[in-house]
């Protein structure tokens, strides 16, 4: 931490802030040049709250210099994280097709998305049963029985299911899911965050419309702080000026965060771009970008879904991009260093 | 609903499009033009999906004309609605300032700060108990002690009392809230929104850090769908990407909400800026632009405090800032046409 | 400057990178604490290249500490600028509006607006002359003709005038003119910024749509290093992600700069907002928020303006709304520390 | 274009705005439902503007429909365009990188920079001699020197040169310049914009910071208005309220663009990111997103380098990304419909 004094301080202004900083049990360094002086705090800064140092008379400024993550931190963690999702294996050079409708509609309609995303090529199955909606109009999910559905098609496909979780008053009802989803409006639900730190099974962290990386890492930092060090990251696309796609995805995020973090992180590029016709390209940048996997909204007839039927990919569409990723991870692994 | 169709969409796809429109009870009146072709739906639209429209081959574009929000228009509602907390009024020409701690520290903390902000002309007590926090690792807040401790603010100064709620499963520490907040990173925690509609308490909703105010206003529906009426809308700025500040206070949020809302409209300067030494400009521009009210965090010490300490005004400040208001909102009343 | 060395940086590329700054006339100073290493820089660093630093193996981060501006730097340059146009101050406490049409359409438009505008209490006439427009195919300004009429104006009236430049190949024709304004589309416009530094009339220099409150110093810098100090600044309005209205009046900017620069500040609701019913509420919120003027759009037939007709002002809005701000201004100043 | 009548317009008021559409040669015809009337406008609406339209009281909205934009659309030009420098095609399949320093600093330097990207596999050479600085105090480039010494280069190798133009003044020193580039903050120079549609030069326009795509869109069509429709579209990154990179490369702009236009789009990863370490994993995602080329930073010792070092690629990384960059596209064309 670096505090920059202000030009005009007073001795005995800078003499309290020193004092104060000491009985923090850090050592304030001192840098004086012509013009300015600054203090290079040394030690355990984590506790150190920088709002409070800004309060006092004599600093014009703060900066952080160590991250405020530390167990997602790659810094500390060299190794990728492979998250283990019943066999299936993400991150560390393994990557996973996460596929299914945007919203539980029927037991007959999931599990013939179920098995025609695994004839394509997809080991994972994601459907939502509980559902954000902008408009308390909308349909909200099936909700119990979306998870039912859900767990009728994990049976007959043997597919791992990936389902988000919008309260943890539901959670009972998820002891079947593998993969729990935290979806982007909740990516500072920090009681949810901290309460799914206690259990053992996968997260799938989304990040905020509107979060930086650094705050997308600490929300997956709560995670692990209660001891769940299965969190996959996933971007999907962030809010710009430009509407001309619902979000904008930020591909770059994908090597920043490989080397900010060992955490898996795969791409939503159905929510991302919101539309069907876009979303082949962007799956085959993410590949090529390094991501660890994809999670595509696909529906058995996207005019009729009850939601984000736009996004949707039907069967044809989603059997063509698996084997266009496929052929692509292949070339992309071959140009590894 | 206006639907531009493609330009070249064939007879059979456009008459595929019309049958589903007219399924859906709603009349697809037709306008050609030499290179367009658009479909105006007459009816009661609020039940169609957008979405399902953009998945008709036919279909190039799809926009909504009417405002997605019923209960939260002032379309439908022209009266201003007026929240009564204990009394104090606020909206439909009623102001009041809720002034306060960012987070409860103690209980003499929180006694002294309702005192002295009472003394300044404070109507309403803010205090945060349970604190949302970017890191695991910072202060959490007092949680229920500090309910406590404000429920004894309010008992020695009967101050109505406003604290920010972040899970339901603490709703029953704040049967003697007066006020419940809802917080920027929960204003699209749907399930949290809907279950506040089934309450009779005053909610004080604050906009999310990239909603837009459509999305502000629907999360106002949720509650009201629920049949509670009682909300406070309070703009607390947004992301952008000028870190001068640590948001951008939107002002013209305030003329903007007064024309497509009933709801009173408030300021928070202090979360806005992040800064002590813009909070009275900033609240004095709110007076100026029509706001309904202010929130601003007070401490006793703002060098000492556990959260925020940066954006705290003292004792001497606030009471400086209520004077200045006081005497602003009596000249902008005197100038209302 | 701060340099944060890598954790595993090898000894040999830190002598490298001292190496390197020591013949840049800079001293080095380390400050080692257990997991970090830092180096402040002491002594004149605007010379220093960030950029270089950071390719420098050893360097994992690089954060400038001193502002980049100088002459428009308030450290350097204790008391406010006061900028005199033809006897009308602004700044240091000196407050006037400009007023006109958003594009010169006639003659006799330019000058009845002007006489309006005057009898309502405005000193300073706007008018454009040359328009920047989205579309090749809108109305682009009656260019030379326009310039004409707005002299016609002065001279009949006695208002100095204001236009916007748009290339340095036009600034023959602006003898006459008594500010120049550069657009928000050409705040980066270094060359012309450059060229203006050599004239000696003030500059009204307009934030464009996403530059940083730093940026836009650094632009004002750009006139000022060339020698001409006369420069305006003026918020008009950043870009985000909601459209309610045009852009999001950045009215922090306001107490904000008044801190960083000792120039004038103004404020544009006009185009800010893009909506005439807006401008009112802004207008009175920049007096309140401390700015040292307004530049709005009047319109002797809003209707038919050929640009920007929706956020222009017709004559009775804007006598009632300069009655509003001069009533709110000297409530404003009567209220000062 | 569609506008949303005033529920409670008044007779009077919505013959008057029938009559003035009327006298724009415009049939309005007319969609009444029970709670919405609105007006289709059926004819050439692109000389009708909408700000005109939203100051008549009738009115609560209008909406455009048809793009503004013509020459640059794919509507009414369905095949793509190929931009031909010097015998080097882009777009319609054909696929570009340009490769070289940020800024030329010598004729040695870019001499040996043209060498070593020819050799790796680049066509083209770029290279800064005229530099949009933020800083006036920071290096401007070398100006007519440099572009001497691009010349040089190309008479060297036969690479056909880019490089960017920052004023109309100076066009006559890019007699011998292949392709004129025109940077990020002169995307909205409409003056300038206007005067290169004269020219018969390929013109390499990147995107603005802050600009949609329309507006993107909408200056390529003031280049091609001016009757020059060599023009080659960038994407080079926008601004986001995250900074861990430079800025956020949007890359789904990619088939957005495809989409709307039929002009060809490259990818500038190195501006984009602004770091070295993320432009290979940028380029391979643009190449298989379909972009239609590349633009990439490349110096001979970017520690040295006088501007944005930090995102040059040196000779070897630049040699492997080529590389890489090849196998990947051979392997994307293999995967096309």
């Amino acid at each position: 931490m670096v505090i920059i004094l202000k030009q005009n301080a007073k001795q005995e202004e800078i003499s309290e802030l020193l004092q104060w900083i000491r009985a923090q049990n850090v050592d304030p360094q001192s840098i004086e040049g012509e013009s300015q002086h600054i203090l290079g705090l040394v030690g355990n800064t984590h506790a150190i709250d920088i709002d409070a140092i800004t309060t006092f008379p004599a600093v014009e400024n703060v900066r952080r210099i160590a991250e405020p993550y530390k167990k997602a931190n790659r810094k500390f963690h060299h190794h990728d994280t492979i998250v283990d999702v019943a066999g299936y294996k993400i991150g560390g050079g393994n990557f996973q097709v996460i596929a299914g409708p945007c919203s539980v509609e029927s037991e007959q309609q999931v599990i013939s998305i179920a098995q025609s995303v695994k004839q394509s090529g997809a080991h994972l199955l994601r459907g939502g049963a509980f559902k954000p909606r902008t408009s308390p109009y909308a349909f909200q999910g099936l909700k119990d029985e979306g998870i039912k559905y859900l767990i009728q098609a994990k049976k007959q496909t043997g597919m791992p299911i990936v389902s988000e979780l919008m309260s943890m008053e539901h959670i009972d009802l998820f002891n079947d899911v593998d993969v729990i989803q935290v979806g982007a409006r909740n990516m500072q639900n920090f009681v949810m965050l901290r309460e799914l730190g206690a259990c053992n099974k996968p997260i799938l962290l989304k990040r905020g419309l509107a979060n930086t990386l650094e705050e997308f890492l600490m929300s997956a930092e709560y995670i692990m702080a209660g001891g769940n060090s299965n969190v996959i990251l996933c971007e999907r696309g962030i809010r710009s000026f430009d509407h001309a796609t619902r979000n904008v995805l930020d591909l770059s995020a994908v090597p920043v965060l490989k080397r900010l973090t060992h955490l898996p992180i795969i791409i939503d590029p159905s929510h991302a771009t919101g539309k069907a016709e876009l979303v082949e390209s962007m799956s085959l940048a993410a590949v090529a970008a390094g991501a660890d996997g994809l999670i595509i909204e696909v529906h058995n007839n996207p005019k009729a879904a009850l939601c984000d039927g736009a996004q949707s990919l039907d069967f044809p569409m989603f059997a063509k991009l698996m084997h266009k990723v496929d052929v692509l991870k292949k070339c992309v692994d071959s140009l590894k260093d």
